[in-house]
């Protein structure tokens, strides 16, 4: 009796959210610390205690009515929208304020209110394999069809050739998720220019506006210092969807914003229209204490020394047993190619020494696995040995 | 740029909300005190004080990284999930567990979770006019068509003999609502019998299962001591939505839950979709501290006393006026009258006097307006000598 498209998606339902529910189900049977669960992006870094003093603050400060009430508008609350944008420009040398900064319930929440405010049923949506795979299920919650490029196994960088051939006149847009997951590659500025150049072209050449959306919850993790191009600043039809998800440890808490730039074709249309459809999702507002909050931690800076040393204990360890995998720059993902073809095959055999990693068909990238090192530095270390007898298992 | 369907949603964009902003533009220039703002159900009464401590509580004692991340299933913590079955089935003489429960970003998160679950294109839903103007927008999400029962505007019942003949085939859903926005009428329970055997008999005669999607944001607001009946006792295919917006005077934080009871068609595959629905909206999972802050308060009380003063005083106040209304038995809402036909244009009359009141179009009942009481005793008040004025103005 549930609706035919749900039938399919509950078929196809998330890899990675049924291996987090059997995570659990083992670390009751074995003990957690027998578990090697890397099948989520949930940190394991808690959020800093500027959130907890922030949250305290607030309630003894503020009126509860307000506090806790819809707010004025349904992009969310003014002071936190110019307090973000002031803290972008500052950062980025952009030009936003508050009109252009739009609260969100997450990025997940953000992504589904810019496509249903995008897209027309048969509009296409590109993204470069691998992917994280709710973007299909966004892009499908609105009748659009997503077009895959092609993943490039040297670097995972994404092909820009295949990249122009695939673009159309439905191309309506474009997501980029740089940092990555689940390849933990940043694109270069020079990417970011070579693929602007890409859409200025293909927008003259069949008179569309293609939208370019930057999918952003890893922004802050990159690791040995390097530079994560701000988008909007290489193409105007640049959409921000970002997330303190990861950067400030509150996944849970469901708390984002999207930017939509005034040089943004049509912009005013369409910052009415993710008002709306974030009244009409069921949004209705991002979660309001957790707005204020975000914006009393602006300042605060993710600590992502712990995730790096997780970084190269995992990465070291892995290709010290004679995995390959190219190095993370950034997210908290590393993604290792499977030593069979069948990769569903590999993550079911690394199950049997209870560790938990993810098929890279989930991410449209088959003969790879994803796994998440936000877990604790025991977990990697302790799982070292498991994954030595995995490897000698294919005889690495 | 925008899609199509955004377009038309944006045309017809919420005149609640827009009232809404309206009313705080206005505060700004006259000051909140000159500003009569009847236009949104936001809650004037503050957090119950036992909110402020458990968050407190939550702060100082649980793990940050599980207080703030994602829950192991998408449909929340389990020890919440299973306190709200336990405190259902003690108010209720229900039989829920945990798996019944599903957290939501508040109810109008869960009526998009269930409608996405449930609708196939074409599918038809059911409301009895006048109603809350979002099952619209909700129901064309998923491109399922609204059917109306047309409003019986003697008691602000619902007319069972047209809702029987406008059951069809391919009727999927029903949503009621009561205590009732905008007319704050509570659905008896000879009504609700009425209701089921309709359905019960339909169901019958096309081979259908039909849902009845209970939406109880006003659930505790009922007046004089009435009994609000809990639906899933009468009908077996009974969907609740819940909402802690008002009971807790939480709307901004968007937490409230759906029940999904064993009795329900297909109750399994429903619970799993919307487990999926809820994922791949972009809501993840509900909140998790307010998820949390829910269960630490499941026992605190509703002041209803607030409401019920405001309720006795602008109804008897505009009565006096010569106003026709019904005295509401639920909710915060009195649904009045228009003294002329165009209650658009009465609507814009009271705004010259600062009174900001919603056209009854807006709920699918055109000749009469909203006001939201929910606001300070001293603003309904203040507002009757206005209100005198526009009686004059139109010599009631």
């Amino acid at each position: 009796m549930i609706s035919k498209k749900m039938e399919n998606m509950v078929a196809n339902s998330s890899a990675i959210r049924a291996m987090f529910e059997e995570g659990n189900r083992l670390a009751k049977i074995y003990g957690s610390e027998n578990v090697f669960d890397f099948s989520l992006g949930n940190p394991n870094v808690p959020a800093p205690d500027a959130v907890k003093y922030a949250i305290k603050e607030l309630l003894d400060e503020e009126d509860p009515v307000v506090l806790h009430g819809y707010t004025n508008s349904n992009a969310g609350y003014e002071d936190v929208r110019i307090a973000i944008a002031d803290s972008l420009n500052e950062r980025f040398g952009t030009h936003f304020c508050s009109k252009n900064i739009t609260m969100t319930v997450g990025a997940a929440g953000g992504l589904n209110v810019i496509l249903k405010s995008l897209i027309n049923p048969g509009d296409e949506v590109i993204a470069f394999a691998p992917y994280f795979g709710e973007y299909r299920s966004y892009t499908d919650n609105y009748d659009g069809v997503l077009v895959e490029v092609s993943p490039n196994t040297t670097d995972f960088q994404p092909k820009l050739d295949e990249f122009e051939q695939k673009i159309s006149p439905k191309t309506k847009a474009i997501i980029v998720n740089t940092p990555n997951n689940p390849t933990g590659v940043v694109y270069s500025e020079e990417t970011i220019q070579k693929m602007a150049a890409i859409l200025e072209k293909k927008q003259k050449e069949y008179g569309t506006d293609i939208y370019l959306i930057s999918d952003e919850p890893y922004r802050e993790l990159a690791y040995d210092g390097i530079e994560v191009p701000y988008l909007t600043k290489y193409y105007a039809n640049t959409i921000v969807g970002y997330s303190y998800s990861k950067s400030l440890s509150l996944p849970g808490e469901r708390i984002g914003y999207l930017v939509i730039p005034d040089e943004a074709s049509d912009s005013e249309k369409l910052i009415g229209a993710v008002n709306v459809a974030t009244r009409i999702l069921g949004f209705v507002n991002a979660p309001t204490l957790q707005q204020k909050v975000v914006k009393a931690c602006l300042n605060e800076k993710t600590d992502i020394s712990y995730y790096d040393r997780n970084r190269e204990t995992l990465y070291n360890g892995l290709k010290n047993l004679g995995f390959d995998c190219i190095k993370p720059e950034g997210a908290f993902y590393l993604f290792v190619k499977s030593p069979i073809a069948d990769e569903k095959e590999f993550c079911n055999e690394a199950q049997k020494y209870n560790i938990l990693i993810v098929p890279g068909s989930s991410f449209a990238c088959p003969g790879y696995v994803r796994m998440a090192y936000c877990v604790s530095y025991e977990t990697i270390v302790n799982s070292l040995p498991k994954f030595a007898e995995l490897a000698k298992q294919y005889n690495l």
